[in-house]
């Protein structure tokens, strides 16, 4: 039907001179990622609709996260510990090492349940043509984690699973780290790629099918 | 394909102790209307990782708009300043007068930038069924604007246009008023109903389509 794509431009203000407080507030929204300037004003009159713990809450929840939740020494996931929770919990196998590209990920597998090992946050993956190498990620840190097989030769095998998206960057990130780890005398595995459970083979594309095939197990 | 509709729930905190910075920024975005666990999580995500100003500015935004806007005591509509800037502005026609539910609505008809006269946001409209009756929203205010016909015989006729939604609630709030402003001996009109720009007869529901054909004009 009717589309509005205008923004918020009631009685804009001139050049030069300060935003409005509202303004301010719409803006200040707009930055979140995927919020349009129709969303933002729609955060925004929802704030000055509530009553002022409220919108309080939300402005001290922000400052207070970005105050408190800071990078884990060791495995580079948020935590407003360091080292984190994860790191710290005996429970956890230190035996298994899972790599993931962003602090995201961990949280997707710490919703699974079922992994019990500990994570190793890459900050991002191996992209030449973005100017991103091997340096610009924590794989400095990932080695000093790993145990040198020379040096403690009763030591259990260390595995490492790389759970890296199924993608060119998350490719050659993978490749390269299998190949400077596996001659330190650690079991490199990785996570299976092809369909997602409950996904139709119909809909399936080309590339994840052809992974599902190339991952087949015997039945 | 895949469908998680799973929370944020990285080890979850237990019963009775606090929450923690990340958690309690989630909970806070959460709060926006239209905002689910998922959104929320990302747009925490996105404040973790921007820098601390970016952080602070939109908690200080949030504030800052909270403190500063307020409702303009003689129309309702919000401003920094009261009366607000429509209301104070001498350019804009005082024998007009739209009236509006909300004050998003104000903004929206701004935005069209051709009514050049005055608002009055009626902070609701009458639904019986909720409770809300004429007491509730701000009529009393609104006569209070209206030039008392009989006290200044020589005043020109003002001209008071309804701008309510086309609901059960809308109609129900436009006969009221239309039944006690006419008469004051102000003129009463209502905005046009009927199809959208761009819209096409076939996709319009019949409501529409049956507004669209009432209101017809000669042509």
């Amino acid at each position: 039907m009717m589309t509005v794509s205008a923004t918020f431009t009631a009685s804009p203000t001139p050049a030069g001179q300060a935003q409005r407080p509202l303004e301010q507030l719409i803006n200040a929204f707009a930055r979140l990622p995927g919020v349009g300037p129709k969303t933002a004003q729609r955060y925004a009159f929802f704030v000055l609709k509530q009553p002022p713990e409220v919108a309080q809450l939300i402005a001290s929840a922000i400052t207070a996260a970005k105050a408190e939740v800071k990078s884990c020494q060791v495995c580079h996931h948020w935590s407003h510990q360091d080292p984190c929770e994860i790191c710290e919990n005996p429970k956890r196998n230190a035996l298994q090492l899972c790599v993931v590209e962003s602090q995201q990920d961990v949280f997707a597998l710490e919703r699974t349940q079922t992994f019990t090992g500990k994570y190793h946050v890459l900050g991002g993956l191996i992209a030449p043509l973005d100017g991103v190498g091997p340096d610009q990620l924590t794989i400095r840190t990932l080695l000093e984690r790993l145990p040198i097989a020379a040096a403690e030769p009763t030591m259990e095998v260390m595995e490492v699973i790389l759970a890296l998206p199924p993608s060119t960057e998350g490719d050659t990130t993978s490749l390269y780290l299998s190949r400077i780890l596996k001659p330190l005398g650690v079991k490199v595995s990785r996570i299976a790629y092809g369909l997602p459970v409950g996904g139709d083979l119909d809909y399936a594309d080309q590339l994840t099918l052809t992974r599902a095939l190339d991952g087949r197990t015997s039945f």
